[in-house]
């Protein structure tokens, strides 16, 4: 009963996910998601546009990378994408996070779920790639829809978005050239991204 | 690009997940969850439970089915699981909500997700079994976890729950004894659940 209670414990602990704020906007603007959302929005990505990967992946890898992904942010809170700042110490806060979140799993469990973690992170691997486009993707949809409110309100120009988006862009080309079409361009001509 | 346009169209429409709130409290208390968060929750029930699992279940599929359980209540709302009066319409509420839904997706997808759909309502596969026993087991967590709050709200009595548990006690039995023990035991002591 030992492992089935660190189990059940890690699975309460996690809730806090659902108090960890994003920058994104929902689709109709009327406030921002969290983390929770976003794993499950992200994990439907995966399901429905699988077809797009650049190499095959192992959509249950793929779908436990992205439930997983921002958990760390629990102790270490949500990093903005364009934050520069926040962006040197984010690696040292989640590793930290991780440490703990994870480790209060049994070992197997505590290992693979790091492992996974890592493969993420570090974004080379098939699945990784596929989930971190996704985790690009997810957003730029959401700040079309909400009229790119969150791109206006943090001055983003285009440039930041091409950067960032660097390495989708090759890894899933049709995925990126329909975001940038749809996505990115109408908000470049109405002022909202900088150009 | 049609193809991809469907799909796309289908991952805003879902956007509104977020908005489909639930009876259950998040564990602090502080409010109540909506059903992309249960969504997600769930689905780290599922990669973190396996092994309890009644049978041997291709976890792929039972994350799928998880993910998509509830895009249902976009139209047909949440139904309440000890609404005696709501639960009368649900069926055909949610089969009409199913069809306008997963009918925005290319016809492939559409029928492999109506399909796995009806599978989880079915409940009597192996992945859906254990799907099911995570949807019953996931809110009992966070009702205990908040105090029994959702419980006494709604006047919920023993009865109701071991009624409603009695497939996931066959099913799942390890994680029923946890469940009975630690999320529902003390509530009746304490007179959260009406005994």
């Amino acid at each position: 009963m030992d492992k089935l209670k660190q189990q059940m414990d890690f699975l309460l602990e996690i809730d806090k996910e659902k108090k960890i704020g994003r920058q994104t906007y929902i689709a109709d603007g009327s406030r921002k998601e969290n983390d929770a959302e976003h794993a499950w929005h992200m994990a439907m990505f995966a399901l429905i546009l699988q077809e797009y990967a650049g190499e095959a992946v192992d959509i249950g890898r793929v779908l436990s990378m992205i439930l997983i992904h921002d958990v760390v942010e629990i102790d270490a809170g949500d990093t903005y994408a364009y934050d520069e700042d926040a962006k040197k110490t984010q690696k040292e806060r989640e590793e930290k996070a991780a440490e703990r979140i994870f480790g209060m799993l049994p070992e197997l469990q505590r290992d693979h779920f790091l492992s996974l973690w890592h493969e993420f992170e570090e974004g080379t691997s098939a699945d990784a790639k596929y989930a971190v486009a996704l985790d690009r993707l997810q957003p730029m949809m959401l700040n079309a829809a909400a009229g790119g409110k969150s791109w206006k309100e943090h001055g983003v120009t285009l440039s930041q978005i091409l950067v960032r988006n660097h390495e989708t862009a090759k890894n899933t080309e049709a995925l990126w050239e329909y975001s940038f079409n749809e996505f990115v361009k109408p908000h470049v001509e109405k002022g909202n991204i900088k150009g």
